[in-house]
């Protein structure tokens, strides 16, 4: 086998030649690289003349941001692929299906969805996504319930835990979201307008002690499968479909990193809708949509990982012990609450951005809406030890945007 | 290399030659297997001429319990030479050295502690252990903190916790302490005169409650490499010198369950003084000491974890939130609490016991101390969510032993 290097175009072609059940023995075959480039190559590979298409994606052995460039292990493509085919196979209808995978070449095949818009566009133009909230609900309380000590064999689970540990992209996540944006640090990234805000996290000592709380239990709590990077870019969707992609963090963490991902993009759109939605009545109108969506998020995946405890829990002690589903939900709503804020905050001071607020283009109307999403993020973090209910996470956005 | 197979004495004695530095070359060698037979052949070889010695420990592919056998990987002995490495390498004083491990045999060669005396052994016979709180206390603190996120490389960490997974150990406390004796289980073990009790633990919710949350940080919570079966039958003790020996249950755990693991048996002791000290004066004074034994345990190791984490912390979180050390170590004193209580009850109406009990002669003595022990143990479980100091512990054994 050769070891492994970046394909080519040529190359991709001729590896999704070989899937069977896809493209006709010699159809005509088109590809394009629609990588960013910074951490993966993606070929897409059509056949205009049926329409069929696939996805070859090829882990690259470095991350290029900013044109800076540090070397990052391949193995995160067996870790994206084995993910994939295990989330595939707990919420099939919202997980491209796998057709391939070579762990020396760090590549996996993939079902084409490009018919798809990713879900931060989407938002940012102003789409209603009236099925997201069962879709992702669905996806989080399948592959969360099913890789948990919950719902799978608990010696197996041991195993997959083993399989998934993930250094790299765990420190990346460790590093990003839960230390970064508390200090001064070099890769910290905010503007001149909000050097106050910035400034104000690196003192707040009722924040660190809960990003300390929050932080310990990213780094010990082994509790299910994660996808480990679940924010709207990380989702394909069409008003009347969800796809869930790029597990490549995923990890055995806890279960409330997921549900706050969803809910942190939910919400750093509302406080960008200052923009996006730049009548008052629209405005509000598509916040409720949001505040609605995070809503649902949380209730339907509290319904049904519930129901599937009910109909398919595993352990003897967990299924009997009266309460403990209560307690558990409600440690997890607090998490979910807790992570929320931690990605939000992140998102407006740290490394990593996201374009509902970075492209918004009026200077003023952009500090409001960080602004906004920062004292969402900071209120969630500081209260999410004592939160009872997914209404006071909602009230906290309100409260924030009628400042 | 020659596959697996259970060491003769010659063969022992053989491979004990080869162990440099112990004994001289062509030294006369004496053996004896001095294992109980169900899970591992100790071979225990001496040199009568110059009193030197050295153990021989080899893994059997199963356990055997009362007529009963099942197969159990010997991978424990990885783990156990492993773990055994480290520990010594953290607390030299107070853990054998390892000379020798042969992972296809499953044997680990090590120094020899003959002139020790099993502590549960000496606790029986009223031996006073001076030093123990003190002894255990450094290990504790030092193998707990130097293998968490608070003492180590976050990123190493990651590697150890994947190299000591230990499914089938971790089953076999799972089953035996944290779900069998709160149900009818063919395994569970208990004399006809404490029926009432067993039967009580079926049916009291609130203990069931507590013992799902006990259960869950067991799965889930990989905070520190635990020793994971650490009573006082795992530790060879002089009233000047404690060594820890046997941690084949090692394994990525809540640090809580190491600490109230020695906690447990020595309440349970004190349940046994019953009979062991019958006079009244001299059992206050051996409970006495064995209360500010459990005193010490907790509040030498909680000074000497907070020094080392002052002194040693490399999180970069963890070390500047202020307030998290203490709210850190409030819940790790009530972990401690709820895993002391568990690791109690079990050992009265689950499958294996305790000697400091189950060896006391007369039936009502013994009937008087196994129902304290039950008191001591469920009041722990379900009180240890609020348990605020240590004071409160020994309360509860003080207060069971006052009716």
């Amino acid at each position: 086998m050769p070891a492994y290097h970046p394909y080519s175009e040529a190359e991709a072609v001729e590896l999704a030649r070989t899937v069977e059940g896809v493209f006709a023995p010699g159809a005509e075959l088109e590809c394009t690289e629609i990588g960013d480039g910074n951490l993966n190559l993606v070929f897409h590979i059509t056949e205009p003349a049926t329409g069929k298409g696939l996805i070859v994606k090829q882990a690259l052995p470095y991350v290029k941001v900013f044109g800076e460039s540090w070397p990052l292990s391949v193995d995160r493509a067996r870790i994206e692929g084995e993910a994939l085919k295990i989330q595939h196979s707990l919420a099939p209808e919202l997980v491209p299906q796998v057709y391939f995978t070579d762990q020396e070449q760090a590549i996996t095949v993939m079902e084409d969805l490009s018919s798809h818009v990713i879900m931060r566009k989407g938002l940012m133009e102003g789409t209603l996504y009236p099925r997201f909230a069962s879709d992702i609900s669905t996806f989080l309380a399948q592959t969360l319930f099913f890789t948990s000590d919950l719902g799978m064999s608990q010696q197996e689970k041991k195993l997959r835990q083993q399989s998934f540990v993930n250094v790299e992209l765990c420190q990346i996540t460790e590093d990003l979201i839960f230390d970064e944006p508390y200090r001064e640090h070099e890769r910290n990234n905010y503007e001149d307008s909000i050097a106050d805000e910035a400034l104000a996290l690196r003192t707040d000592a009722a924040l660190h002690l809960e990003i300390a709380v929050l932080r310990e239990k990213f780094l010990t709590r082994g509790e299910a499968l994660l996808h480990g990077d679940l924010h709207t870019g990380s989702i394909f969707a069409l008003p009347d479909s969800t796809k869930v992609i790029d597990p490549e963090f995923a990890f055995y963490g806890p279960m409330g990193f997921d549900i706050g991902a969803v809910i942190a993009n939910l919400l750093l759109n509302f406080a960008g809708q200052e923009h996006w939605s730049p009548e008052a009545d629209s405005r509000k109108q598509y916040r409720e949509f949001l505040t609605e969506t995070v809503r649902g998020v949380w209730t339907q995946f509290a319904a049904k990982f519930r129901t599937l405890w009910d109909e398919h829990g595993k352990d003897p002690v967990f299924s009997v012990a009266e309460g403990f589903q209560d307690l558990y939900m409600n440690r997890l709503l607090q998490d979910t609450a807790g992570f929320t804020g931690a990605k939000m905050v992140r998102r407006v001071v740290g490394f990593a951005h996201v374009a509902d607020l970075d492209a918004i283009p009026d200077d003023a109307v952009r500090e409001r809406a960080k602004r906004m999403a920062l004292a969402i993020g900071k209120e969630l973090i500081k209260r999410h030890r004592t939160i009872a209910s997914i209404e006071e996470v909602i009230d906290i956005a309100l409260t924030a945007s009628a400042r």
